[in-house]
């Protein structure tokens, strides 16, 4: 793989500097555009991980995070940091709403359970390590095995290293793999989150939108055992001196200034085929929108008049919402746009690239054709199972789940199917005791039956004929049979009741085999069926791992042979995306966009009502024109929320926006929406990040919140 | 007067081209100005009122339009047509909903009673005639006497041209005079009109709002009889030749293009003194827009669940909606402006200007001072009257005004007081026979008990002893006797009943004497009071008169010592405005104003729900990219609204806007709600007019509405 580097290493000639989500290693290939757009460091410092500043740059899992002070202060989004809100609110002492500022160390609170920061220790190059000499010669299920005990041999050998986690990553679909270690630290703590009119301000409403005003950030502090070492929760923790740490931009941003984000972007699809866009575009998505609104209907319908329902799936609900409003934006960006055809036609040319000369037809043509045969089969199966995948009462997957740990459980650690090892434990158990705060047997039925009646009216050869033996399912059910049929099932287990279902966490695989609870028993009439499935499954996951990485590497060849660089698509991992602060011709009909928003246009939409209810004090001191320092010269007043030419997606969020010097300057947190198929396709003249400006914090922190002490520790007294 | 004018012509230091509503005559002074932004027409012929572009330019009476076509077509808002549309419309063929085309000449539809066109012939100077020698001498009452009879007698004079309606207007709070002579067009025919989703799509929603979509258009036609002469309606008349009409444009319009806008703006207050700034924005507005949203509440409550009043009051609700918008809308731009304190600033240095020669200070430091005074006096009285005006039931107004009818009428027709002689018999019996289309007992005993609850808690100094009288309010009175004395009169009269209301009109002043009819019996006892209190407000009225006359002449004088040229506040007489295409830099906060709107936005915008309801066939033909020849080359869409710095404000809907070859480019429709500040103090970064793109208007005519014979006739095809 080195030999991939070291050829991209000469090439310059990228599309656009906005475009990519670079691996570290990768910038010095972009030296020449990071130092056209501004940058004043060495791009080769950027490729250090544990230097500055990526050493101060940190993974929450899901959300990425930084360092911002030499006691292990983390700043990341408000949405970040919202469920160790949630988790220490109470109806009478209401942080969601409020906000909470622990006035002293003393004050801060424990994070919801599981939560983590992630300091990435090392990165190293696992491809020929993954896909040995071995791997390499099989097909199928034989090689996803071989891959995955390839995997697990160099993640056990990681962790050897005590209080860390270790990934094995990989890239360019397969082609590449990387093991990536990573302290991980468990005991975090809340410092600070300002009032959910602040830091959700806008709401669903404002999601994916400017103009925008959400003051979408938080601080969690890192704790450590005495001796410096990852460890659980305890009042004798120490804050953890992380090696680096950014400090806060002296001069205030302007438009046009270089910007970069350093975070954790977690999914985008920029390499793939023309008949995965299709399938995505074509059934995927619109169908995901479709049952999304129908399952909205139904949480509303069954929660309506109960808070106690209504809390439980609240984030379920601001999760779908989220989705549905994104893969809604999605389709309508697709509709207007000629995606299909284009990717059609980069498929095509790679083709003829690579028939044109009998070398590359003996290296690829094969694997080509191979990868669209397997990519339409799989197509096939996942709209087959689309209701399936809906249709299964959560205690259902819940007793499956637990049954197959302890099934694997009778094996010894290093055979066990990856997810069910040792080191996945308490990562089960916390899944486990989540359960309670987001479940009700009266919803998640009827969200059940609605998959399922669509289900069990597919023919006999696009049903689960495993899954229909075990519930019961057979043709020409009526919608009152399927009903009764969900009643009995749910009215004959227990694994609804929280202390019952945890206490099946740990017992053997006899246990559960001699247990009459309805839903444990339809998990064991499924076992091997499901291990069945699960073979067919990875027994094309195998090839379509050979073929893929295949097609990739010919895809990087051809695209090297026109002198452009590639960088893989976003998988969790840490990447560099660098542009500048700049506003849009084109915003709604009628309307352009500026880079910056202020306090005014906070003030001109708090309406007090639905998801626009700023604070008292904010408004107060925002009539009052107590701007302070944080006054831009040219919008004279606060800037809150501003645009950049930067390439993000979910994963980033919570990022350290930097700037040229690399100081803080604000924090990512969204896209818009007609722009976020940039996952797919990126919009050079559309696709902005928004970020919260770091002006807009230090205010509301000073003028707001009084947070001077944690002002003082950052830096920006 | 002509004096000034001839000073004025040699004048060229005009702030800002945009701002200004010009009287055409006043054009070759800033004849500069115009031909810098692009006029390609010769000033001169724009103060030729009969002649081409201005004699196309007509008025509708509260709205203004335009002739397009030499058969008496005559293009104008769908809003100035709407009263006709509805008059036509049954709940079987609601053309409201659907629009109305008339496929040929003979389906066009009578508009609704009272509708006029008016073609504006003549306009003279008649300041000296009308303060004649006589006048000049007299104060107070038996000035405004002096006046009326002057005003009466050119009046008169004027219209035994029979056909026309003659008016006298006054310019510069009183200083000059102009008798208007027009052609009084009584046949007036709805020819088209757009879907309510096209011609009102946005609804209040939208309403002085940008980014905006509406197709707010519509056609009258003018008939007259055979012999040319105005006409009430008569299937034997035929459509009006009128001697010049407007072509339409052959290129498309574009940012930075010049654009003039020629109608009848209802009135500003540029030349207001510092102290009717003061009582406007800090107790008049902030009353008005607390009462509006009572009276919403009121109306809300009192139709609730009743289609029948609902529908009655809903003309009523959207007025209230508008002005309340608007007055708020005010309200929040005079919060974040200097204006009292430079208006404060502009009066002190012109009382300097005064003061600084004894000629100046002998000519006009009396009647500055004296102004002062009256308006204090003025404003007092208003403040004291507030609840009073809007305590009066609906139908004792009704009463006090066919009552003064009667007693008028006893009189020659050259002794009745202005308002109340021959030639407003139609207009008073047109509002008379209206009432029953806008009325309902209920709702109007509800909104008077609200305002007479207030009006009853004032101290009896501050209330009005005619009113009290003859209603026999008293002092301490609970709401529960208001309540009853409201009863009893509303059950005492039958004036709610539209036959015997109506046969009130004509009947002698002794019928009315005779009369039990609580209503009349009111209106009889509150005559004499009526009249003193009148006589009281004339005596005010004549010194104001006066005294603000030679303050704007000083006013006048010393922005001419400046170099500054002084266009009169508008007062329903044509104007002039003139300006180019442009966008705003400042929009909601974090977005700036593109010129165009386009037929993307109505698809964006169109939920099917509220005010955004698109025809089915206009959203298909967007959909399907219909565009024709109607795509801007730039935008590659339709336009549909865009923005001009023009100076217009109610009574300029409809207004035609022209291009600098005085061709037809749409249509004015609306200004933006933080810049209507500007009937006060204009507001150059911030005022927009919003207009109808002419392509727009074809597009639908063409695409949607297949109006082709239309089209043909405006020359489109």
């Amino acid at each position: 793989m080195k030999k991939t580097l070291i050829a991209l290493a000469v090439l310059s000639n990228v599309a656009y500097a906005d475009e990519g989500m670079w691996m570290p290693q990768q910038l010095p290939q972009v030296a020449k555009q990071l130092k056209a757009a501004g940058l004043k460091l060495d791009p080769a410092a950027l490729t250090k991980l544990t230097e500055f500043p990526m050493g101060a740059i940190v993974s929450l899992g899901g959300c990425s995070a930084s360092f911002v002070s030499p006691q292990g202060l983390v700043a990341t989004n408000h949405h970040c940091i919202y469920g160790s809100v949630a988790h220490n609110s109470t109806p009478s002492n209401d942080l969601l709403a409020n906000g909470f500022l622990a006035k002293s160390i003393d004050e801060e609170l424990p994070a919801s359970p599981g939560s983590r920061i992630f300091v990435t220790k090392e990165v190293s190059n696992v491809s020929t390590q993954v896909i040995n000499a071995e791997a390499a010669k099989l097909t199928g299920k034989k090689r996803i095995d071989a891959i995955e005990k390839n995997e697990k041999a160099l993640v056990a050998a990681c962790e050897k290293d005590a209080g860390h986690r270790c990934t094995v990553a990989s890239y360019y679909g397969g082609l590449e793999f990387y093991l990536i270690k990573q302290l991980e630290i468990r005991d975090v703590r809340l410092v600070h989150a300002p009032a959910a009119g602040v830091g959700k301000f806008g709401g669903d409403t404002d999601n994916w939108m400017w103009p925008r005003h959400t003051g979408d950030y938080g601080f969690y502090r890192a704790y450590v055992s005495k001796d410096g070492k990852s460890a659980d929760f305890s009042k004798d923790n120490i804050p953890y001196v992380p090696k680096h740490f950014l400090k806060l931009a002296k001069d205030g941003l302007k438009e046009g200034d270089f910007a970069m984000v350093l975070g954790y972007p977690g999914r985008t699809n920029r390499h793939r085929l023309p008949s995965e866009v299709a399938y995505t575009f074509d059934w995927s998505y619109p169908a995901f929108v479709k049952a999304s609104g129908e399952s909205l209907a139904i949480i509303a319908r069954e929660t309506r008049d109960n808070p106690d329902t209504t809390l439980k799936y609240a984030s379920r609900v601001a999760s779908i919402n989220n989705y549905y409003k994104n893969r809604q934006g999605m389709l309508n960006s697709y509709a207007d746009s000629d995606f299909l055809a284009r990717k059609t036609k980069e498929h095509t040319e790679l083709k003829a690239w690579v028939n044109a000369t009998p070398s590359r037809t003996g290296e690829y043509a094969k694997d080509i054709a191979q990868i669209e045969q397997l990519i339409a089969q799989r197509d096939a199966q996942y709209k087959r199972d689309f209701f399936l995948n809906s249709s299964s009462p959560s205690m259902l997957s819940t007793a499956r789940n637990l049954y197959r740990l302890a099934k694997e459980s009778d094996k010894a650690d290093v055979e066990r199917k990856a997810g069910y090892q040792l080191r996945d434990l308490p990562r089960i158990k916390g899944r486990l005791d989540g359960i309670e705060r987001s479940y009700d047997a009266k919803v998640d039925k009827a969200l059940a039956l609605h998959s399922l009646t669509q289900y069990a009216a597919q023919s006999t050869p696009n049903r689960d004929a495993n899954f229909d033996a075990a519930l019961g399912i057979k043709d020409g059910m009526s919608a009152a049979d399927l009903k009764n049929l969900l009643d009995t099932l749910y009215a004959g287990s227990k694994l609804g009741d929280q202390a019952i279902r945890s206490a099946w966490m740990g017992k053997s695989s006899s246990e559960f085999e001699a247990s009459q609870d309805s839903f444990i028993k339809a998990a064991v009439a499924m076992y091997e069926g499901g291990l069945k499935r699960e073979a067919q499954d990875e027994e094309l996951d195998g090839n379509i791992q050979q073929a893929y990485a295949n097609y990739m590497k010919a895809k990087i060849a051809f695209m090297n042979s026109k002198g452009q660089a590639v960088y893989p698509d976003a998988n969790s991992t840490l990447r560099v995306t660098f542009g500048k602060v700049a506003g849009r011709d084109n915003g709604a009909d009628g309307t352009s966009w500026t880079a910056f928003t202020t306090l005014k246009g906070i003030a001109a939409k708090a309406t007090g009502t639905g998801d626009f209810k700023a604070p008292a004090a904010q408004l107060a001191a925002i009539k009052a024109k107590d701007y302070g320092n944080y006054v831009d010269p040219i919008l004279k007043a606060v800037p809150v929320n501003y645009l950049a030419t930067l390439d993000i997606t979910g994963g980033n969020s919570g990022s350290a926006a930097v700037n040229a010097k690399g100081e803080f300057i604000g924090l990512a947190f969204d896209g818009t929406l007609d722009s976020i198929i940039s996952d797919w396709d990126f919009n050079k003249a559309n696709t902005r990040t928004i970020l919260v400006d770091l002006r807009y914090m230090l205010w509301e922190m000073k003028y707001v919140d009084k947070a001077d002490k944690l002002l003082k520790e950052i830096g920006a007294e």
